[in-house]
């Protein structure tokens, strides 16, 4: 129906006839004439509808209201002098209208195309309405060619993509699963996939050799900001390799993906131990774009005046003192800022947050120093590397909880200060994971990996110190990923959930098919997964999940274009063999 | 962790030191050296593990047994004078093994890999050892490599791929809904889709202009020998497009689809009103790959002594006399054949089958013939374009039964016959379907189109005679997909609906979200899908939709590998305020 698209058309095309569809973005009568701003997808061109040309075509124009599906054909000419727009791409031209059809109306919207200020209930039921935006379309046309850039390079590496089922089993992550009931065996029901990751070491079983897949998953758990019922992940499994294989595989992918986005990165990534980011960062998704560091002053205190360190002290292995040295932040940081923060960790459980500043003497000040003795400070000083003008944080107690709010207070001060450049892109793989967690006496697998796992010291007596091959990727702070090289031995398999307390029985139900897969002749294998939608989020910088997804649920799963899910025809149910169960009468 | 594929190695390779993985596909002990066939994807190469050359691998050799997991190292060879082996692709080579490892054992093989005289239920059961061919990795290769195809085909001309929900709302074709119930919302549930229509359609709205979507889609229907519960298709949608544009970009994709599969083929397809397809090919998916074709006679027995045709014949509209000529049938359709045709049509509703033979002489002959009046039989030689050694068949009787019937002779015949030229590639556009199907006085959309298809001559006072810009794309007598150019107009879409007899209040509960988005300026729009695994079966010439799925369901839509559907945790049924309706007690 169309010659071009709008924003196709420059000062070369000046002279030409054209035909143009899009909708009405604005129209403005000016002395008669009539001058409409056509969109599409490319962006915007100015109509001139005269009477003087086209009696016609005024006369329609007339009609157009804002959002008015036109179609639109005349002649390209140069904008007078004066009148050209700078802001607009084809602000130096417009097209005099010779014919012009409204080829559909438009009630009055809901809200102004474009207007963030809108509730997101609203947009959210106006879904089709809130997409018109020229951001909007860049995300989604982005995320499209993100995604055929992944899996051109997966296929030039010999990556098959193959679909796995979404009707299916119960698959090992652990959340929980959403459900279908079986209309053809009564009271039995399939279960959407968490992940494809039986299916892909089943895949690496039948010797497939190299797979992935762009795929769905789904988790029934209640929303965070990130998060929806269902997600898209770039699933990637690989036989006959090591770590090293499989991260260079990984990083190939990441480089291509962001160079399809006009960014480069450069590979190899660095590679942190999780123990050193826990111990540097107090988080295994660490943010490197900034040069905070988390320093273990423990020993400093073990003989201190000061009670509650030196307590704290006595146990270095339960617990742990850490300081954050913030370059300048004597003076950068003022009283309202370190009360603010003190309150901010307090969240996290610090019973409080003890400071130093170093004054321009080199002396150190604070409400701790009349505790410290000479060679406590000097040796925090030193350890620290703080000089006059800088200042210091204290966390203080048992491990878990100091880290964990040391790494947030970490991030926060980074953003107080401004520390953090948006056009950075710091990649780390963190390795080395403990296979288990302990917890209350009991043994976990490490979160975010599944027992399939493999221990990279499988005959250690000390399961606190076994480590498994697994690998998560961060970029900036957000974890983007991870995998592992899983067990392929039925042997190894079979102590590992022994340690974790999985009878055979249940490991038979829920996993009987992957154990017996590994008793024929199972090839080594690994892979990884990316989170696909958050990495759209990165790359277009948005920070809300659902701008990068086309009909996405609010954090209370509901669709608000579809009014989903809703209620069903009573007699689908009994095909389905289930009743909705009432709630309990009170 | 290998250096080479193993049957990436070739002559040239003679001399190199390689290390290669895989399954022992056989072995077996020659005069005291081991021989072991090692298979990866690539295919299989021949180690040899002497003792003279590495006692420890000869060693470990001995331990091998079939599809044992191996890794080795060693020198490539040429096979001696004699010994080589012209049905492998390596068969000139072999590798000389100084190092072997078993990297995982296997248990005894419940069936031979590759052997398809097993139970079709013991292979899925265990489908990653059916996998394991050569056959099923390159059935996936292809599979995926078509895809890439797809996709860049549709990148390269601006189309978004655009992935929409899967725990969504109904849709509107009809069939029944797989359905998910909401932990959050009691008694209410997600319906899986059955294809992505309404969004593809929501998208023409927000102005996203070309849309596509390798899609997977659900229907909890009985299932037949081509069909699953849970299938994938290539779904494309634009804007400001006629029904000649969307076909070409059909048309250019099938193309690229099949240039990626090796075949070349000819575009553009031809195209065939509905109406012709029926009185011609007795279907709206005829296969072309054969010359034979129903010829219309019921003119001509008008006045005939044959009082069952001559009664049939009295009424034009509702009946029809269909002759098929087939060239040189008199020889080569025995009397057995004939009777086995005249069952085959019998379980389609024909009541007899009528038939004449042209003698050498010219004359006809046949159970029939002694009615026929000279000028009639002058009239059915002529007409049919039949000369000695043809046969005709003849079908009469109510329309739509015979052209069934016919349409299916017409296919039978052609097998009988071998007249399928398994390598041609005949595709045709089917395109007039007429809007509405009326039986037995409901008026119905017309199968596999859906209420939202623009009607041709909507102000038509005859809904019998209004067809629709609707098209279905047919291969050798396959239906591959369709589609069609949609209402973008509120008062047409109402006008659709009330010829229906869908009451407003239906159409708002079903579709309202759809409805309100036309009245928001909706652009003129239209798109098509095609059935990928329908496709990929074709293109790999499998003749069961299973095996171009990795993990397909049964007909019984149970999947045997990882037994789903299955019983579920009592307390999950809880959270989602479901129960079990138990069945009555007799």
């Amino acid at each position: 129906m169309r010659t071009h698209y709008c924003a196709q058309l420059n000062e070369n095309d000046v002279g030409k006839e054209v035909v143009l569809c899009g909708w009405a973005n604005s129209y403005r009568d000016h002395g008669g004439v009539i001058f409409i701003d056509l969109r599409d997808k490319t962006g915007l061109i100015q109509l001139v509808c005269d009477p003087a040309d086209s009696k016609e075509a005024h006369k329609i124009a007339t009609r157009v209201r804002d959002e008015y599906v036109l179609i639109a054909k005349g002649k390209v000419r140069l904008r007078g002098e004066g009148l050209e727009n700078p802001r607009l791409k084809t602000g130096k031209i417009e097209v005099v209208v010779d014919k012009l059809t409204i080829e559909n109306e438009s009630a009055p919207l809901p809200f102004i195309i474009g207007d963030t200020n809108v509730n997101e209930e609203i947009r959210l039921k106006y879904r089709y309405l809130d997409l018109r935006t020229k951001e909007a379309y860049e995300t989604f046309e982005l995320r499209s060619k993100v995604a055929i850039a992944a899996r051109n390079f997966l296929d030039e590496n010999g990556f098959l993509e193959v679909e796995t089922p979404v009707l299916t089993k119960s698959t090992p992550e652990g959340a929980r699963d959403y459900l279908v009931p079986s209309r053809l065996y009564p009271g039995e029901f399939y279960a959407l996939p968490q992940s494809p990751q039986l299916f892909k070491q089943l895949l690496m079983v039948a010797g497939f050799d190299r797979y992935f897949q762009i795929a769905k998953c789904f988790r029934d758990e209640d929303l965070r900001a990130d998060r929806q019922p269902e997600f898209t992940q770039i699933d990637v499994e690989m036989s006959f390799c090591t770590e090293d294989e499989v991260i260079a595989i990984a990083e190939g992918l990441i480089k291509a993906i962001f160079t399809a986005s006009g960014i480069e990165v450069q590979t190899p990534f660095r590679r942190m131990p999780y123990h050193e980011a826990m111990e540097n960062y107090g988080s295994d998704k660490p943010d490197l774009r900034y040069d905070l560091k988390l320093v273990d002053v423990i020993d400093i205190f073990e003989d201190t005046e000061l009670k509650v360190f030196r307590d704290i002290a006595q146990y270095k292995k339960l617990n742990r003192i850490k300081a954050l040295p913030v370059k300048n932040g004597a003076d950068t940081l003022t009283r309202k800022d370190i009360d603010e923060l003190t309150n901010f960790v307090a969240k996290f459980g610090a019973k409080g947050l003890a400071w130093v500043k170093v004054k321009e003497d080199g002396d150190l000040q604070g409400p701790i120093v009349k505790f410290l003795s000479e060679d406590e400070k000097n040796r925090l000083i030193e350890r620290c590397g703080v000089e006059a003008g800088d200042l210091i944080f204290f966390g203080a107690g048992a491990k878990k909880t100091v880290l964990d709010y040391m790494g947030r207070l970490r991030a926060e001060v980074a953003k107080k200060l401004g520390l953090i450049d948006k056009d950075r892109y710091e990649f780390v793989w963190i390795v080395d994971f403990p296979m288990f967690e302990i917890e209350e006496g009991e043994v976990k697998i490490k979160a975010l990996h599944h027992p399939f796992t493999m221990p990279k010291n499988v005959d250690s007596e000390d399961i606190e110190a076994m480590t498994s091959e697994a690998y998560d990727i961060v970029l900036n702070g957000v974890e983007l990923g991870g995998g592992s090289i899983r067990i392929h031995k039925p042997q190894i398999q079979k102590k590992i959930f022994e340690i974790l307390g999985i009878s055979d029985e249940e490991a038979r139900e829920k996993f009987g098919f992957l154990l017996d897969a590994l008793q024929y002749g199972a090839p080594p294998h690994g892979g990884f997964a990316l989170g696909f939608d958050r990495l759209v989020m990165l790359l277009t910088k948005r920070d809300n999940i659902r701008d990068v997804i086309a009909f996405p649920k609010t954090q209370k799963a509901q669709c608000l274009l579809t009014h989903a899910p809703s209620p069903v025809d009573p007699e689908q149910l009994k095909e389905l063999h289930i009743r909705i169960r009432e709630p309990k009468k009170v």
